[in-house]
């Protein structure tokens, strides 16, 4: 019977992957400028021509993977669509004047012109994922080599030295632990490291790091993951320290998961289940009306983001893998469980069945509150992402079953 | 039959103006440190205790016009209050350091150590809006020079270099014209040059520059209230160029009737009511569950801001205001029939009857989804000013009623 369900649930996520490929290869390409137009409205039509190079890079990334590792999308237009992503970042996503070298912007014209240069780490970070992605499809062996000296000037400011990015040192704002930092790091050393044990083992105490700054996140004897502490990993006064992201925390769960299952640390598998994906799972399940919690608070207050209790896309993207992994894991029948809740939930709201692709912001009783498929956060990544690992999941669960 | 509701309307208004100003009166006062907590719970409790300088600068510019303009407010704890705020931000608000001379932090902690320094100008400003009406109340020479000193640098900012403000000049992110700079400029020569000539023959030139820049905001053929627009006054391509914000056009709608009622311009009064309140009026409100869209995009594309269909607090304020000094200038009954339903949105929905003090953020249905009464972005400002001017816009009318 479990067989038959997750039959019907490769069907379905299957079919969902190519309709949303289909989405983007025809709406997002720039045929005249190159990479991709990232505001699209839900029929596809694009509504205003800036380029976010998170999304950019996360594009080229996810159009890579899928033509690396699934055979019916090993197709020369999503090669060539990946590289012609990747030939617009190379050409004006680093804006070295305004930082230290390596600095990439947030937001760029249609034609490259720099619209705006956050300073975080995350743009480079997207960057390195796609450059290194490719660069295994093409074997360039210089995109490989930026993409690696990249990613070292990366742990230098997260690490050591953060004053390229440009942010003053404030007496009354100290650096803290941010769960993205570390998690997007973990994430990229599973990138870079994949099939070339020099660079695992060049990574090696950079993974620990990660894992260990993720873990200082666990609050409140053991009881509630917290978005924000201190780097001794102690809980920050006020709404920033009580904060919670349901979602966020449930992608740290599989990111655990997964380089858990890697080290065979069966501690940190049972971590990474119980705290990373139980609790907040738990936490923000809306009991009323489905769905998760954007934000929420530890101690009961408001959170004062005005978006707090809205029903986002990716949360549910990360939920639905960190629940299919863990399954696969442990063939814990409750993690089914979860997992059949949430997906009930995520193809009956955000999916649409009109034009394809899915909404990506409901209200808290899950009516599509802004309709377009892509804007300013949201590309070609938490959706395809999810897709393409939860088929790759699925495939393995009844691989094994069948034999 | 008119009088009468007047007088319901100003009997309601001053009970509100009470209260909310006894809310803040008993919650936000910080006896160890000085000036205001800004993050009350809906019960008043403080759930953060940062300090944001546009909302102290607010609290003690509402204060001080309180105490200097109604009779029942010239109270000596209304007057220490807002000492203890101005003392506040003279100490700590200046962060000479990271920009040029005058910058002003966001954000404090408690103890007042700088948490966020914003490369905006909006700081300064209220910093400069509270010091003006303190020093009209206790004639302090030296703090009203303080004020038009930093007024000065504040002009030069914005017409002649802004480099000081830390913003790097983008190649893909011309400087433009934001509604929200010649607004606050002509708010402030507002505020300085009342009685006294020689300030305002000073900055006469201003505010003919500010007027110019905020009728440039008249776009789509006199049909639309643009947000954002060029340098030259066209509009500007993408979502920032298409962008509506209701609420702040009926503010600028007022300070325009305002200004044009002082000079006598007959023609810009008609431009400030039927450009600056009827379009966003008709443009913003809600047919169908009512109250003002905080944001909308004038070709019917879905805003990118994620709370663009919420009701906020503000817009509701400021559309009060306008209405009821548009009434009071013309007499028209159309302009008393949009304040009262205006009015009667506002007060059954955002006013808490339990704990006093009003709820500022709403769902587009008018359920509370923010329960806050202060927040990061809303202080003692928007609701007293509003209820403070209604009444004195009341009382002028049901004054000449009586004659």
């Amino acid at each position: 019977m479990t067989a038959g369900l997750l039959e019907q649930y490769r069907e379905r996520i299957r079919t969902e992957l190519d309709r949303v490929v289909d989405f983007w290869l025809k709406y997002s390409h720039d045929k005249e400028h190159g990479g991709f137009f990232n505001c699209l409205a839900k029929d596809g039509k694009v509504y205003d021509e800036l380029k976010y190079v998170w999304l950019q890079g996360r594009q080229i990334w996810m159009y890579s993977r899928l033509y690396r590792t699934v055979e019916r999308f090993h197709r020369p237009e999503i090669l060539e669509a990946a590289k012609s992503g990747a030939a617009f970042l190379q050409k004006f996503a680093r804006v070295q004047a305004s930082g230290g070298p390596g600095k990439c912007a947030f937001c760029l014209t249609r034609d490259g012109r720099t619209v705006k240069v956050q300073r975080t780490i995350f743009s480079e970070c997207f960057y390195v994922m796609a450059m290194d992605e490719l660069s295994r499809v093409t074997h360039n062996k210089e995109m490989q080599a930026d993409a690696e000296s990249l990613m070292d000037r990366l742990i230098f400011w997260v690490q050591t030295d953060s004053s390229d990015l440009g942010r003053p040192q404030l007496p009354g704002d100290p650096p803290i632990n941010s769960m993205a930092v570390p998690m997007m790091l973990l994430c990229l050393v599973d990138q870079l490291t994949e099939g070339r044990t020099d660079v695992a083992e060049k990574y090696k105490d950079l993974s620990g790091w990660c894992v260990e700054r993720i873990l200082q996140h666990i609050q409140r004897d053991g009881k509630a993951i917290l978005e924000n502490v201190t780097l001794n990993g102690k809980e920050l006064p006020g709404c920033q320290g009580r904060l919670q992201n349901p979602g966020h925390a449930l992608e740290a769960g599989w990111f655990l998961l997964q380089y858990a299952m890697k080290k065979g640390d069966v501690q940190l598998q049972k971590t990474a289940v119980d705290k990373f994906m139980e609790i907040p799972f738990h936490t923000g399940w809306d009991k009323q009306h489905g769905g998760l919690f954007y934000f929420l608070d530890v101690d009961g207050h408001c959170p004062t983001q005005l978006e707090w209790n809205m029903k986002l896309w990716w949360p549910h993207c990360e939920a639905l893998i960190a629940y299919l992994m863990a399954f696969g894991h442990s063939r814990e029948p409750v993690l089914l469980e979860r997992f059949k809740q949430i997906y009930d939930y995520t193809f009956t709201h955000f999916s649409d069945e009109e034009h394809g692709e899915w909404f990506g912001y409901l209200s808290r009783q899950g009516e599509v509150v802004l309709d377009f498929k892509g804007g300013p956060f949201k590309g070609f990544f938490h959706v395809p992402r999810c897709l393409y690992m939860c088929e790759k999941l699925l495939d393995a669960l009844l691989e094994s079953q069948d034999s």
